[in-house]
């Protein structure tokens, strides 16, 4: 079979059969047989062309295929994951991983790092001293058996295709596309050896879907596919237009995690947390309904017993589990640049990408994959959407460690709120469900 | 700019700036700051979304400027060239460019050779023992002002980015697109220094364009393009169902083409010449009206002014003038295979790209650009479509130098024709006027 052929099949719309999909796949995990230029031009095809259902499922499969499936068969109990479209202070993991171990499922997490003004878990968790996040697949297995609870990073034998091709969307123009960003997600995801997922897909400004429609179709697609493939699926539509909670900033959102799973959680974080956890809880089949899911999710939370599952957790990956009554063994930074309203109003907007990009460029963040950052640099936001200020009232809190050549973005924040005089009407956190 | 960038722009639907186009050129033509993996998905958004004419004017225009643009403007003359976009028995370059220079313009023609079924003109021209086509620049000058026909390939120097991006298309899919098709072919001809161009589009099943939908499209964008350089155009739409003329194979064509110098050509290949002939010679300005222009090649033809031309052409180019009195100088295949009538009938259809197939298996042709050929064989079509025959009558007669292998080479014509009881009607070989 030729490349060309492949190319010029999908060029002309039609539908690639499973022989394919299966030597473009193995092209782009071995390196061999198709140049690199014939996969960017067939992933352009398929932005143009798109994929239907079925072949999107089983370019989904062979993507797992191409490298190493965990088979987690022998852990006693439902095995259930969430995976979010990345946001600007998404901290739920960090909260409904522990709960969700607390009601009795497994939670084997694979995750990702920060790019751009997005946040990424396994940067918030390594804030935390000691925090292992490359483990062996034994040490991985042991942290689940121990707590139910296993967060790690992708390693290069899961879905080796997925990576290849990731890389080239980056720099050919193909990332918008739901059937590749389907393929990409859950290749890995079927990689990690879980029977259910609940998919947080954010939607707004400071998501990668900044509409409603674009965020439903990734959702019902990446539902639909991941059917198609045995893995129970659900899916949140989230807003994604301010940061969630008030902390920007991996040790930050740390500090929040645990006050939320303390009780003390912002309502739009405590809110999110619950309903995917519960989502979880419910798609494991460890309750009937979603009405006993979110009571058995809340008593984890008030009795206190997620926050243990998370000390647990912090101990069995080697971090210092004193965080959690602790805060100052986390990294702080020196120096603080408080944003004071300029008059009297309710804050009525507040950019999720500002707050971002000022987080990245404060050195919390990453330009390109490569950059080193600073966990303890980020944003905390005093004043929320709805919260009323005084005149000289802080409304933002920058945290850096060094001011050189930053006065510039210290004071980028100042354009991410908007004040008005009456207070704004609540806006929820969860827009649609799909189920 | 980021290539990144461009790409996105032109799978989103934009038109490219002349910035962007400029860069796309520029990394084609010097391998430098684009990954041929990013050449490769522009080529693909370009497929999908087109080109403006506009944009393909600037597109074309680069690609000229990306190499050595002759500047012939020191010949005392006008300066025309015919191109075909490639056909079977297609030696209408070897009869005309002598015709129009016999009518007093200059001919400075730059040819290709065949690839796949199609035959191309420097193959037949070096069938004449001697021929030289790489002249270095001061010889085709100096074959331009003796002979007013200079007769060369696409030397190196010529329009790179072009010959980057027509290796690139050729493997990923990227060929069939108008705008593409269009830069390619113009870039070469606005580099050889001409100010007119006569297009010769195929149509048909023995040529790229398949439907005269698809090649009036091209030949208007050709025209349009071209025109927007500042180069006179205009085009016809000509059939290639059948292969033109009787002989398809690169000596068997040269012989027939001086034939048809002579006045003793097959009536098809006769017309067609005559009308590109025409259209050069009033678009070179040559004449005021298209009747005096058919005039003038016509008095080229018959008194042997044509003839002439085409003798002191293939001696200014190192060749064997003596060809054209005796074509015994010329290579033969020594054995021959006549396909035989199996009844009486009209020889109703033979299709051109069966016969230009069979032409490449016996060796006349090329699988792929660097493969050596044999310019001896090839086929001899003993009756036309609409020609009678009676059983037993010969139909083709395949010209070849060795059987071993080759019998079903041999029998492969036996399929590209059909017999029927009635006399066709006669068909048309110039299908559309486009000015």
């Amino acid at each position: 079979m030729r490349a060309v052929d492949v190319i010029r099949r999908k060029r002309d719309g039609g539908e690639l059969a499973e022989t394919e999909l299966a030597a473009f796949v193995r092209a782009a995990a071995t390196g061999t047989d198709w140049e690199p230029y014939q996969l960017s031009a067939l992933l352009m095809a398929i932005v143009w062309r798109g994929m239907t259902p079925n072949e999107t499922a089983t370019f989904t499969r062979l993507m797992a295929d191409s490298g190493k499936r965990l088979d987690l068969s022998d852990l006693p109990g439902p095995k259930v994951d969430k995976h979010s479209t990345g946001g600007v202070g998404d901290k739920t993991s960090l909260i409904l991983a522990p709960l969700v171990a607390a009601c009795g499922a497994y939670v084997p997490m694979m995750s990702g790092r920060g790019l751009g003004h997005t946040g990424g878990t396994l940067d918030k968790l390594e804030s935390i001293p000691g925090f292992r996040v490359n483990l062996s697949e034994a040490e991985f297995r042991a942290a689940l058996r121990a707590t139910r609870i296993g967060m790690i990073g992708q390693t290069d034998e899961v879905a080796p295709a997925d990576k290849t091709l990731y890389a080239l969307r980056d720099v050919t123009g193909t990332v918008e596309c739901i059937p590749l960003i389907t393929a990409s997600i859950l290749s890995k995801k079927l990689a990690e050896g879980i029977d259910s997922l609940v998919m947080d897909v954010k939607c707004g400004r400071g998501a990668f879907m900044k509409t409603r429609d674009d965020a439903r179709n990734l959702a019902e697609g990446i539902v639909r596919v991941a059917r198609l493939n045995g893995l129970r699926c659900e899916a949140l539509v989230t807003a994604m237009d301010r940061p969630l909670g008030r902390a920007v900033g991996n040790a930050l959102e740390v500090i929040e995690s645990i006050e939320t799973l303390k009780g003390d959680g912002p309502a739009d974080l405590t809110e999110l947390s619950l309903a995917l956890a519960a989502r979880m809880v419910r798609l494991a089949g460890l309750v009937e309904s979603e009405e006993q899911a979110r009571a058995k999710v809340r008593a984890a939370l008030d009795s206190g017993r997620g926050l243990e599952c998370f000390r647990k957790m912090v101990e069995q990956q080697g971090g210092d589990p004193r965080v959690v009554d602790d805060y100052a063994r986390l990294p702080t930074a020196p120096k603080t640049y408080e944003i004071k309203a300029e008059r009297d109003g309710f804050v009525a907007d507040l950019d999720a990408e500002t707050l971002g990009l000022t987080g990245m460029l404060l050195g919390g963040g990453r330009r390109k994959a490569s950059d080193a950052i600073d966990p303890a640099v980020g944003i905390t936001v005093r004043a929320k959407p709805g919260e009323a200020v005084r005149a000289g009232d802080s409304v933002l809190a920058v945290h850096y460690r060094d001011d050189s050549g930053l006065s510039e973005v210290l004071e980028r924040p100042r354009t991410s709120y908007t004040l008005t005089e009456d207070r704004p009407s609540d806006s929820n956190v969860v827009l649609e469900q799909i189920s």
